[in-house]
């Protein structure tokens, strides 16, 4: 396991090129329309003068920053806004490793591969914790693998791939054991939207100098593609990571930041909750027809994914490939996220056709 | 020296509040119009499906990358479209650092001052090879400088801060030398269009398995807030970048990659040497005003910059800022740059009040 976008895209190609219609459910790629602002504002961004094409500040657009501050009630200084999520996380796990006298960066299992790969490429060694069978944190088990060669613990909440929310006094004990032993925990909130139960609260809440919390629009905008995302540094930490921003991407991409600015002051809160209620109905048609099939699966308290296991099926690339060919659905083996849950498939709900899926799969096995 | 931004920064907030009217020459932000096809493209894409708004290809949108491929007469699988010229040499200088049994990062001085300062977050040991006064190559020392320590050379041509054009002789006698020490070339080309006296080739044109280029298009569409880039690697050596590319980034973009993509393929190449007459026009003002100064000053072949040394007057912070004070132009100090060219300080010319700028420096000079 390195990362999962080969995975991810050998496996997208492989659907795309079927000889039979096939029900994408592989990547997170929310299908639905961005806040009107993302596209108005980008309108009016291409006729702004010359200098507004040119860089941003690096740590990003003032405006924007301000604004992700007073919404998440940190001092704007310790934002740094970030090519997506995945710079944030980047960032926030190297900051760990170079702060930290330890280099063990301890994960869940089932875990976002994108996780361990960068933990890797920092030179860092990834230690994976199983959750538990509902996706909840196994608390005793992660403050054991907390010790004094533990650099950083990243969290996912809402979490992908599990849909579990992390109740805030499991985060405040794993935050605990990493200040007795100098670590940082990186929480990785980009579903924070997408809280479908109203059980999630950040970790914003717990005051701790040994916490970030990362997070973006990609998800909660549907602009995967735009690339703007945000970490969030206790003070002391932050300047060493925007020299690490700086000397890596300059900055971000303006047009991007400008658009989700705008967007983000415009955007009433219906938007979101018309989201959530896509994905609400969403999983109401997929797990009913899941039942239907037989399925053990998952019911997500957060983002926008169901794990399904289907007896004597594991969830191998080789699995998944059969059921592009010979059901129509395409999902990612569980395989992907680690070894915990080997045995699932992961389907994101990000078609209109989620129920026509979850029928193609019950015909498939039932 | 660590990196100029914080630098850079100073001296823009410092012009910006000075208390009177201050000519910017600090920044590389080019001023003048980027080509019409970003404004149309950025609204047409605007208008875009959701699934637009979605991920590109980690290594970029397929048909920008092809186009960049067919310019550049690659192979489509060598390019990663970066965020930025920045990224792509960070990525370029990470495969160096991690593929070469060496860490010395070979630079010349004066030096682009993001250069030494990613050679020192990855782990490398930056070292200055001081130009010739004209701002070309010295060829044995830079020779004399490259052993089984070399990880890579970096060059950067047309040149920031010289304006040197390194003719591809030697280019080529330093690749041979990276050859023979399993070293790798990496070639900033991102001024290719701001080649002023045609003299400028590309070390895309030597057949090495050892030189990566790396390019964008921020200088040569006026969009450096866009941050849109490229790296070309040897066949071996881009899979690792790409991985890389990913677990820090995901995907450059998507807005600015498509802007860039029409752009390229409709903008004319009378575009393109209309900012070059620009800048020659602005070349010639500046330096005939620097004449009644009594200055020493580049003749840029290529870029956009001039360097200029007023007696007794060093290019410390100090005397830049007394420059913004006390004769209302701004520019950066040479010290930023090396320690080679400290007597002097750097002009960009992004401003069409370049004459009268030199006019000022003449009457406060002459």
């Amino acid at each position: 396991m390195q990362y999962d976008t080969p995975q991810f895209f050998h496996l997208m190609q492989y659907a795309n090129t079927a000889d039979r219609d096939v029900i994408d459910m592989v990547s997170g790629n929310p299908d639905w329309e961005p806040p009107k602002t993302i596209r108005t504002a980008l309108k009016t961004y291409a006729d702004a003068d010359p200098d507004q094409f040119q860089y941003p500040p690096s740590d990003g657009l003032t405006t924007l920053k301000e604004e992700i501050a007073a919404r998440r009630n940190v001092d704007p200084d310790q934002v740094i806004v970030t090519n997506g999520t995945g710079e944030a996380n980047y960032l926030a796990m190297a900051r760990a490793l170079e702060y930290c006298s330890g280099s063990t960066v301890v994960l869940t299992d089932p875990v976002y591969p994108y996780y361990p790969g960068k933990a890797t490429m920092l030179g860092g060694n990834p230690t994976l914790v199983a959750t538990n069978v509902d996706g909840s944190l196994d608390i005793d088990a992660m403050v054991a693998a907390i010790d004094d060669d533990t650099a950083c613990i990243v969290l996912n909440t809402p979490n992908n791939p599990t849909g579990a929310i992390y109740d805030l006094s499991s985060v405040r004990t794993i935050i605990s054991a990493a200040e007795e032993h100098d670590a940082l925990v990186i929480m990785d909130e980009v579903y924070d939207h997408f809280d479908l139960t109203g059980s999630f609260e950040s970790a914003l809440t717990i005051d701790s100098a040994n916490c970030i919390v990362t997070s973006g629009f990609s998800k909660s905008m549907a602009i995967t593609g735009f690339r703007v995302g945000y970490a969030i540094f206790p003070e002391p930490l932050v300047d060493a990571a925007k020299t690490r921003h700086m000397l890596v991407n300059v900055a971000g991409s303006r047009p991007a930041q400008q658009a989700v600015y705008e967007a983000l002051r415009e955007t009433p809160p219906e938007y979101y909750e018309s989201a959530r209620e896509t994905i609400r109905d969403r999983i109401a048609a997929f797990t009913t027809a899941l039942d239907a099939a037989g399925a053990e699966y998952s019911r997500p308290d957060g983002s926008f994914y169901v794990l399904a296991r289907f007896d004597g099926f594991p969830g191998t690339m080789e699995n998944t490939k059969q059921l592009i060919d010979e059901a129509g659905v395409a999902g990612m083996p569980g395989a992907t996220f680690g070894t915990a849950r080997s045995d699932w498939l992961r389907f994101a709900l990000v078609t209109p056709r989620v129920e026509e899926a979850a029928d193609r799969l019950a015909a498939y096995f039932g």
